[in-house]
């Protein structure tokens, strides 16, 4: 087999002219749907298909799909990640990655480097760039869990997580629920966290607290945070039966870990959730009951999203949506040992 | 500005002929470098650099490095990913990456749509294809911490990794040494763990113990081996002072969890390390002690390898390495609350 196949290779094994062959790589709806199948078909039957750029351009299907990712040192956007990329075997896409670490004007780069790779559609997690930018690419988009109001988007129910937190801490007969959690955002989704377990408290005259401090963006600085959280409920609520849940799994370990240095164990008046499902709370030194966000799921339903939109895009008169569609991932409870 | 920029507007811009800016496309090596520059710089005026699938046709650097990694699950992985996609901001280079989950023949199917995208490099962490394969690809590539007799790579020395642990527990003055290890094949430069560990304890005439078994691939299974471990150290080493070496932080933490759950805290006549400075080593009940392979620097190490053989592959005459190359990067003691 020679290693180029020329226009004249096609050319010679199809009947058509180099000018007709020339048409289908450069203007192909100039052809009849029946002779461009025969064209492509002839460049798999002489292994054209090992170059993809010149399929690429009479196509414009790349199989190609972004996405964008704040980082990897998350847990969450490693895990789902993961899930993106092995719907490979289920699709055949291929994803370009990257991780803007935050900041904006790379990520607006890259992003317009990916246009200019012909992607086929886009994953954004990372939330630098908002959503009416986003939707102005004129490409199938679908955001994960940060502000969508122009996308397609795909965010878990935060909510409802927080209020079967609550619940569960109400069930173990807690005296006080208490709620640590930084400084987030009111437009940003994890900020259902707070609502929901306030809402939850009140409906049910729980007698409750809500801890919000700035608990940094680093382990250190986390641990930092928790203590004070940790010496202020300790010391404020002794004699009490506590339930802490946590914004995150980070957060309740450094807690739990605080409780059994000062007492080698988790004392019967403390019940502990955190949130996530992330490893540390199977890895912790007892595990930690959490919420998890379903992943999996959620990575499902994102390219789910992003194939319909794409795949409307394949055929002669698409349809454009009439509204951005947002879908919602039910979180489940995850129970273990710190409120057992 | 038009959507569309033509050959027509190329050969206009220019004052060549459209045959002219069809050969640039084509075979840009028959018109002369000056030649070549012109259309170039007018390809860009025109803003034809929105569509680099044209570019990538005429010049073959698409720009794009394909990574191959085993899973996105394990912190190690993750973490390199992250320092590997974040080099885009000084070299420009976009991945696409793939997650193989040790399946062969999704990986090799995987391999041979990177190379019909035409791929600049490829830097594979999976190891389910032997190096003799990937360097008949006959293309740059990098393998990191795996097999690598044919292709250029970057190693961890796990060898002196192990020995930093072993001389470390030596200097606390621990009876008796022990290392908990998996089944790992000799092969694998993982196995230079355990050498390292042997050849100094020998060297030492430190009393020790290899304790080598079945440790599964889940955390659950890890739990129960290591439980094994656990019960059989405690007991036949009673009374004497224990310096345990763990293959991993995993392992490490899970056993540090069994200690404080029998006894509250880390007793006396127990020091422990790891390997890997995973997230879990430093968020483990009290901070574990460990080996950093340096992954910032090893992802370094890597681009810079590959970036060396992309560079020679665009010279008029590139010329192919004599031998492949394997960089080798000393891991680092991070002393913690462990041996403290």
């Amino acid at each position: 087999m020679k290693k180029t196949v020329t226009f004249d290779d096609i050319a010679k094994y199809t009947n058509f002219s180099k000018t007709t062959i020339s048409r289908y790589f450069n203007n192909p709806d100039s052809l009849t749907l029946e002779n461009q199948q025969k064209i492509a078909d002839a460049l798999v039957a002489l292994n054209y298909k090992e170059n993809k750029v010149g399929r690429i351009l009479a196509s414009g299907k790349t199989e190609i799909v972004g996405v964008m990712i704040p980082n990897l040192y998350l847990h969450y956007y490693s895990h789902m990640l993961n899930q993106l990329l092995s719907s490979y075997e289920a699709y055949g896409y291929k994803f370009l990655v990257f991780v803007g670490n935050e900041n904006k004007s790379i990520e607006r780069q890259y992003f317009q480097e990916l246009l200019s790779y012909q992607i086929e559609g886009l994953i954004v997690l990372s939330y630098t760039i908002s959503s009416e930018e986003l939707a102005s690419y004129n490409l199938p988009v679908v955001t994960v869990e940060r502000e969508d109001q122009y996308t397609c988007s795909v965010n878990s129910d935060n909510y409802t997580g927080a209020v079967l937190a609550a619940e569960l801490l109400m069930n173990k007969n807690c005296d006080v629920l208490i709620h640590v959690n930084g400084n987030v955002a009111e437009k940003t989704p994890s900020y259902q966290r707070i609502k929901g377990f306030e809402a939850f408290c009140k409906e049910h005259q729980l007698p409750h607290e809500l801890i919000q401090s700035n608990l940094g963006n680093t382990y250190e600085k986390n641990i930092e945070g928790i203590r004070r959280s940790f010496e202020s409920i300790d010391q404020k609520y002794a004699g009490k039966k506590k339930g802490v849940f946590f914004a995150n799994d980070t957060y309740a370990n450094i807690f739990l870990n605080l409780l059994f240095k000062k007492y080698g164990k988790l004392p019967d008046d403390y019940r502990i959730i955190g949130f996530d499902d992330s490893p540390i709370s199977k890895e912790a030194v007892i595990p930690i009951s959490t919420v998890s966000q379903q992943i999996e799921k959620m990575a499902e339903e994102a390219m789910d999203l992003l194939l319909m939109q794409m795949n409307e895009r394949k055929k002669r008169r698409p349809t454009p949506l009439p509204a951005p569609i947002h879908r919602v991932v039910t979180p489940v409870l995850i129970e273990r040992d710190t409120t057992s």
